[in-house]
């Protein structure tokens, strides 16, 4: 199979196009904790009990109408396993060795469902852009199928019952992927992250927690999972992120009028290095990756198509790469092979600035 | 006029071709310093004497063979001058204000000819590459000539009389302007510097005395003009200057064998930011310049003109730049113009690194 090819294929649906508020929203996520009623959580279980959970819960998936395709993680080799968590289509720990451990997702990449993870069921939907509603409908509308199937833990008072209490309630965490070059260079980043944190909701880095921000790309996700329900927590953010991506449209329309030339420079010399570097590791990559989006959304840099940062800050992520690359690559050559993807991926359209 | 076009009629022609040991050797200048015999110097001259001096040399001038056109520097305004410095056709000192100057240029500017400079006469030739020897031949014949028509202060036991006693003898001052990359990232550059001047040589930067070495271009010229004769001055500087090229040679090849990832990532990323900056002042271009030349000799850039750097180097210099982009220009301007004509050079070929 050729680059190219390799490459169209390792792209999730999310990453090629460019969703709602694209200009500033990579991606949205929601994901719901169940359990089922009659068995101990996934840290208490005995393998029996997980291996009966996977059981019941792949018959129904298998009756679900998503294309879901079932992998059982112990026949999937490590390598493998982490790209799926790169493609942000499971968690780190599910990607450890473990009993029972399912994945389903469907072709698009859209849908995914960890089984026996900290809880029995982790449903997940991914978008490109910012779709918080429309997400939400489509996980109510799997969650509802599957719980017309299967007992699920749930108690009056508290909601959905979860291996972590941090999910009591409606089990579900929204995040949106966020990118906010603009504030960051106007100074302002600081201000923001903290407004965000005082209405409630979390930022971290790409990958969640205890994963640094990287790219100027910051994941914000409610905290609080008790005492509001699924379509308020979704309202709230819904108003908060708008807010964000108003700020961070303002920092670059002043940036853009207050200090042209800089930015100008800036965006066009990423450009410059990430079309011909040699070898480059993930970190510059992706400051780099961000100048060049940034350019690309003020109109600096027309040549490249806007979802180069969606697709890029996954594809060449280790995993990722050596999957495209097929081969093992110690990390000396993974920063030449990183640098000859991002050359290849920018070399598609006409690459110069005249 | 267009752009192209105005870059074309500004390159010497010395800059366009890469002479022999082209690779590392830039350019070779001779000049030699004469005096009519019959005048005070110019440093002490009354007003008369020089316009007596400049009549008589520029009737020789005319009657040579070589196509000099003869330049009044009163009329032509200070910023073209200014180019004329930097094309290295006269000195900056030629470039003040003072009665009587003249400069006589042939239409490749090859030979140029200073009238009233420190001396009555400062007759130049200019090649690419190494080419001492040819040009020894050729500022000769071109004296011989201007003998043939006029007295010149000369002494028997001294040899030709000048203004300044370190001219005194030959009256011959040769340079080479040589590229030292290899020699710099290997480590090996002061070594060789301080080799060069026991060796009696001079090492300066590339504007001559009081300049700085910028870009890894150093020009090296020899010291004495007494008790050697001009023959002797050329061939003990080739033998130097041939050194001094297998030496760089040995080093570019060491550099490729040992550290060619680091080696082509430099070059390619030199490449990719000359490209594509939006702005860039002399001393990057010319750093960026410098690893961009040793990237095609040493075959890890292939699509552009190894004669990139003796063009750039003096098309980027702030009165050139301004004449090529037909205006005046503050230093901030200046940075985008000279980023702008950088670019519309590097685009003339196919410009990408796959």
């Amino acid at each position: 199979m050729s680059l190219d090819k390799k490459i169209k294929k390792s792209q999730s649906e999310w990453m090629k196009g460019k969703g709602p508020m694209g200009d500033v929203v990579i991606s949205t996520r929601l994901r719901l904790a169940r359990n089922l009623a009659d068995f101990p959580f996934p840290g208490r279980a005995e393998p029996g009990d997980l291996k009966e959970v996977r059981n019941r819960v792949e018959k129904v998936l298998e009756k679900l109408n998503y294309g879901l395709k079932i992998l059982d993680l112990k026949e999937i080799p490590q390598l493998e396993r982490k790209t799926l968590v790169e493609r942000h289509l499971m968690s780190m720990n599910h990607a450890e060795d473990g009993p029972e451990k399912v994945l389903a997702v469907d072709e698009f990449e859209m849908i995914s469902i960890m089984i026996n993870e900290e809880d029995h069921m982790r449903i997940q939907v991914l978008f490109p852009g910012m779709q918080l509603e429309d997400g939400l409908r489509l996980i109510n509308e799997i969650d509802d199928a599957i719980e017309e199937e299967l007992v699920i833990a749930f108690n009056e008072k508290f909601g959905y019952l979860t291996s972590c209490p941090t999910n009591v309630g409606t089990g579900l965490r929204a995040s949106v992927m966020v990118h906010l070059p603009g504030l960051k260079l106007a100074g302002r980043l600081g201000q923001t992250l903290q407004l965000i944190s005082r209405l409630g909701m979390v930022v971290r880095g790409m990958y969640g927690e205890g994963s640094e921000s990287q790219g100027d790309i910051f994941q914000i996700s409610n905290q609080v999972t008790l005492g509001a329900s699924e379509g308020e927590t979704v309202e709230n953010m819904v108003g908060i992120i708008s807010k964000v991506v108003e700020q961070e449209r303002q920092a670059r329309q002043y940036l853009l009028k207050n200090r042209e030339d800089e930015i100008r420079d800036q965006v066009q010399r990423a450009y410059g290095l990430l079309s011909h570097a040699y070898r480059m590791n993930t970190e510059e990559a992706l400051g780099l990756l961000s100048d060049l989006k940034l350019g690309i959304e003020l109109d600096l840099i027309k040549e490249v198509e806007p979802s180069i940062l969606s697709q890029l800050m996954v594809l060449i992520r280790p995993a990722m790469l050596q999957r495209i690359m097929g081969q093992e690559l110690e990390s000396g050559l993974r920063d030449v092979k990183r640098a000859e993807l991002i050359r290849k991926k920018l070399s598609g359209g006409e690459s110069h600035v005249r």
